[in-house]
């Protein structure tokens, strides 16, 4: 095949706020796409695979990977190298036993065309394509975010039956699927977003009990009344913030926090003010930060009951879809104005 | 015995803030100390026993019970009324089979020298005067404050042996025993107060690890990097504000928060200012708030384990003993400028 181009987004430098397009750039590298004789030798010196990237994933947390700050249990983007991030990609040529051409795989690869990986760093596992399952679901439903959903809220949240549960960012990657598997649970479910479309699809497509548009409400603590006359018993925390205080204030007793993201931060160090944390005393909450990877023991059994869930028609799940590599800086920089509805995927080339 | 003088502190009327002197009135009125034959008749009636009030315990959860707030765990104190509070008291008469003239009771008596109360109302448990242990130690070491030491460090905070934990009102009553448990379960401690005397009783008194004194530290942050440089697995809070902020930002991965008090707010709305809250979700950090009244089922336990402790000598403890029930409103308003050094008791008469 020779050398062909490999389109890339670059990290360009650290920040400490929200990132902008500016903070990416796009690059047309060249790649040697080897004969088979000539990359047996690369890999057996390498030990790497190659990879046709078919879709790429956008999540908040890729922020925290653009700061100067590596002690956090991920580290930082490579100024001048390509973003990373989770995808689903077609192996190309490979020396391992486990991925031989033509396999898809998921797991961590760079933003461009091609990725040049090393199977275990990358975290890979081959997917079998199913034609009642989009591929593109990997770095979704059944990917890190459903995950996080499912961890956060079966692991976080105990919840029982008959249960008030909050969601904030209920449209996105992660609470679509808290929402849902609340329901399932026997939950009572609302859930809030930033658009009328957001709600609509909330209450009309997600089957949520009640949701609403932030944005529309001048006192989150009167909404959050309204909604939950009786209190609050798991908040899933996708925001931060304002939202964070209000539920705090409308918390049950022995109410449980489940603390995922803070999205409306534009630094991660925004000072956030809360007027009703001393609720967490005579309260007895709970707020308890969590990551999904503390939780992978789960992952077959989280794997086997939403792909059955999702089979049989009782969750569904809304991808944003964007074409194009050249669009992925855009689309990554949306996450945190709630540009996107749902999960927000780049398809990079056609399976 | 006739009419004899009762003294009262009486609640004036609800507040917001901390609870000033002039919040509270002293008032003489008169009791009737029936004779034995008086007093069957109105215990049959009434189910009550009258006590003599011994030892008052001043202690900072009583500020909400200053607040109009009915929806708490506690209901607000009676405006025109005593104050309310745990206290260690003789019993004068009796209709009770479980409770004789002369016997030592502690439970929930009345800021006044003279208090007729129903038993199971008050919570009243008999207590055996014990030459080794002074009877005020029931409102401290063994008794609630001593009780949500023990309860919030080894239910809530979980510890492990050589776990780094940091207790803020170090000297205070729950503190002083915190510091000391942990010490005793091979932790490492520090502790912080808000004077000198208070550090060096920490330091050469207590056993902690070490100690600083909060007001000398322009920097909380810089502080606790200082005497955490590994960071904290366990945080127990006495104080809210500025310091748990510090703290959030120096917590290790998996750490711990008992959320045990607020005493630094001014007013228990008073908005707090959060810098460091991202931090709970990268560091898995859980913050607990609790009361030690839902874990009663150990307090069998923790007064055999402290009571132990004490006669060994593994264990002291600081209180701070005013005297007169003219005293209390000032003991009480201390509390919240940290005026107290060790746990505050008021003698209203001797034994």
């Amino acid at each position: 095949m020779g050398v062909v181009e490999n389109k890339q987004v670059i990290f360009r430098d650290y920040i400490e706020t929200i990132p902008k397009e500016t903070d990416m750039v796009l690059k047309v590298s060249q790649i040697e796409i080897e004969t088979e004789i000539e990359i047996e030798i690369e890999i057996e010196r390498s030990g790497q695979i190659l990879l046709r990237n078919l879709y790429l994933s956008c999540d908040p947390y890729m922020r925290g990977r653009m700061r100067n700050f590596h002690a956090s249990y991920v580290p930082p983007f490579v100024p001048g190298q390509p973003l990373k991030g989770y995808g689903v990609s077609q192996v190309v040529n490979s020396d391992s036993p486990d991925f031989k051409p033509g396999d898809y795989v998921t797991g961590i690869t760079g933003w461009e065309q091609y990725s040049l990986v090393r199977p275990t760093q990358q975290h890979l596992r081959k997917i079998l394509p199913d034609d009642d399952i989009p591929l593109s679901f990997h770095l979704g439903l059944l990917g890190m975010p459903g995950f996080t959903a499912y961890a956060g809220f079966f692991e976080v949240c105990t919840p029982k039956k008959g249960e008030y549960v909050f969601v904030s960012a209920a449209s996105g990657a992660v609470g679509q699927l808290v929402g849902q598997l609340a329901k399932l649970h026997g939950c009572y479910v609302v859930g809030s977003a930033g658009t009328t479309q957001k709600v609509d699809l909330l209450k009309n497509k997600l089957g949520f009990d009640e949701a609403f548009n932030y944005k529309d409400e001048p006192n989150l603590d009167a909404t959050l009344k309204r909604y939950f006359p009786q209190g609050i018993d798991i908040y899933f925390d996708n925001v931060g913030g304002d939202m964070l205080d209000a539920a705090l204030g409308n918390m049950r007793v022995f109410g449980r926090i489940a603390a995922c993201g803070m999205v409306s931060l534009h630094s991660l160090s925004d000072p956030q003010k809360l007027h009703n944390l001393y609720n967490l005393i005579p309260k007895r909450i709970k707020i308890q930060g969590f990551l999904q990877s503390d939780y992978l023991e789960s992952f077959p059994r989280f794997l086997e009951h939403v792909t059955s869930y999702y089979r049989q028609g009782k969750i569904v799940y809304i991808e944003d879809m964007n074409e194009g590599l050249e669009s992925a800086p855009s689309a990554l920089v949306g996450l945190f104005s709630g540009k996107n509805v749902g999960k927000q995927v780049i398809r990079v080339a056609h399976q």
